[in-house]
């Protein structure tokens, strides 16, 4: 990990769970990075290693105010890593699945991707594009989606023991933006990867999961580190294991 | 094809493109269904061999209001193949892609059909339950996702020539669900399968598409014949091929 140095990351849904986990982790680094973003709607919370940023990732106007915002700290360098964690489950099922519950899910688990990437694209494009390492690394530029193995359609029944059908819908869909991501960004040199952490036990992942946020995280940073093109537009765990989408 | 009966059938979307097409193939059987349900959201269109139920795929009470309708006819009898080809494009990249549009056309791509299979299932397990038939076949009970391969996140790389990133997005979700069903209704007995139909001369595929809907839908037909255990929670092509996820 020694060669892992990231100058900034952002993290999306960093106030609790496994966002507000890695970026414990990234300060605890022995080279951390310079500019730490973490973001969180409710501005109680404020960290006061990192500069704190808060959108709502289902909101437009929100985000294009956090991009200006981490601009104009990051003064003129670009964004080496976006982390797109902010998530959401419910418990739907094949009967109880409504449209409201479906739209919400989706809005927040893709749509809110999208549109932070799109927002940040200038920056990370800009750190691409500063950068002398050749190939694709975290610590040149990337975009990181926070998926999870419950999108992946031929691994569903092995898991359809906990249906969370909207869930699975979108994560489904996160997968196909990071690879339609993974086309888009190639030529600009951004690494596009989609990450299932675990099993983790946070509100989302609940007290029975496998994983402690520690433990996933742990894992999720030695993957970072060592993402490069063979990851790119691809599905990979907390243990560096590829899967099927 | 001369063992294909199927008693009845309901198709969405079924006012034009490939969905019309369908209805007609339907209807030019030698053995044509003793009950044929064509969907069409503005009435005018409707067509006299054939009962037209006028849901809005993305609207509940239009869709329960059609179930109701449809049961009636039916007079005690299931529905033997439900095929969900209602569905919408639109021309979103990477950079152009709106909220608006990723959830509009998720909300007709895959809620739609969701809400759909939901409110025929009774009719679906009715006409499993009431057939003495072995196995699964689109003759007994079958529930059909007309899908893409722009749905299919593995074959991106070769397709991303048409971005159309909401789509893409919404398809890699409407195959996951049909994943879903097929682990959630392989109980009852319903046959689950999302379909490719090609690259068709549609107002949806447009003028450059590869096929004529009379290409596509006959290959479609002889698939459904073919339809068994082997196909349930899978994608595949109007040539009967499997498509990767
Ligand atoms: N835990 C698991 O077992 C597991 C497994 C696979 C994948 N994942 C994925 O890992 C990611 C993180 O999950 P977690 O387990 O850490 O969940 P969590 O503890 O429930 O935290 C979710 C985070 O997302 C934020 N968030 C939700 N909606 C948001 C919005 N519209 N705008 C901004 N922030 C929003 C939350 O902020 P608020 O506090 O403001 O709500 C919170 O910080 C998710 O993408 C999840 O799908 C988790
Ligand atoms: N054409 C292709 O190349 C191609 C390729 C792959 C997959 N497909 C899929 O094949 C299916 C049929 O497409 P097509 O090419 O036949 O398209 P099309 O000619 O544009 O027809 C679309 C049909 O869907 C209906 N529809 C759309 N939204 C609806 C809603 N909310 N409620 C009820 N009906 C609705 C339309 O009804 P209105 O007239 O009322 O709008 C129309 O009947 C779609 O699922 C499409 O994604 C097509």
């Amino acid at each position: 990990m020694a060669g892992f140095h990231v100058h900034s990351v952002l993290v999306t849904g960093s106030n609790r769970g496994i966002g507000l986990e890695l970026i414990k982790h990234f300060i605890g680094k022995p080279n951390p990075p310079e500019v730490i973003f973490a973001t969180c709607r409710d501005p109680e919370g404020t960290r006061a290693q990192t500069h704190v940023l808060s959108p709502d990732t289902t909101d437009p106007g929100s985000i294009k105010a956090a991009a200006k915002k981490a601009e104009a700290h990051l003064g003129g360098s670009g964004l080496n890593l976006l982390i797109n964690n902010a998530g959401i489950v419910s418990p739907s099922t094949l009967e109880s699945a409504t449209s409201e519950d479906m739209l919400s899910v989706y809005n927040t688990n893709v749509v809110g991707p999208l549109l932070v990437t799109q927002a940040f694209l200038h920056l990370l494009k800009k750190a691409a594009q500063g950068s002398n390492q050749k190939g694709m690394s975290c610590s040149k530029a990337a975009n990181v989606n926070i998926s999870s193995v419950l999108g992946s359609t031929e691994k569903t029944p092995e898991t359809f023991f906990v249906p969370v059908v909207s869930y699975r819908c979108s994560k489904a869909a996160l997968n196909m933006l990071t690879k339609c991501q993974s086309m888009g960004y190639k030529d600009a040199g951004i690494l596009c990867t989609a990450l299932h952490p675990g099993w983790v036990k946070t509100e989302l992942g609940s007290d029975e999961a496998d994983l402690t946020v520690d433990e996933s995280v742990s894992g999720i940073m030695k993957v970072l580190c060592n993402l490069s093109e063979e990851h790119h537009g691809i599905l990979v765990t907390w243990e560096g294991n590829t899967l099927p989408w």
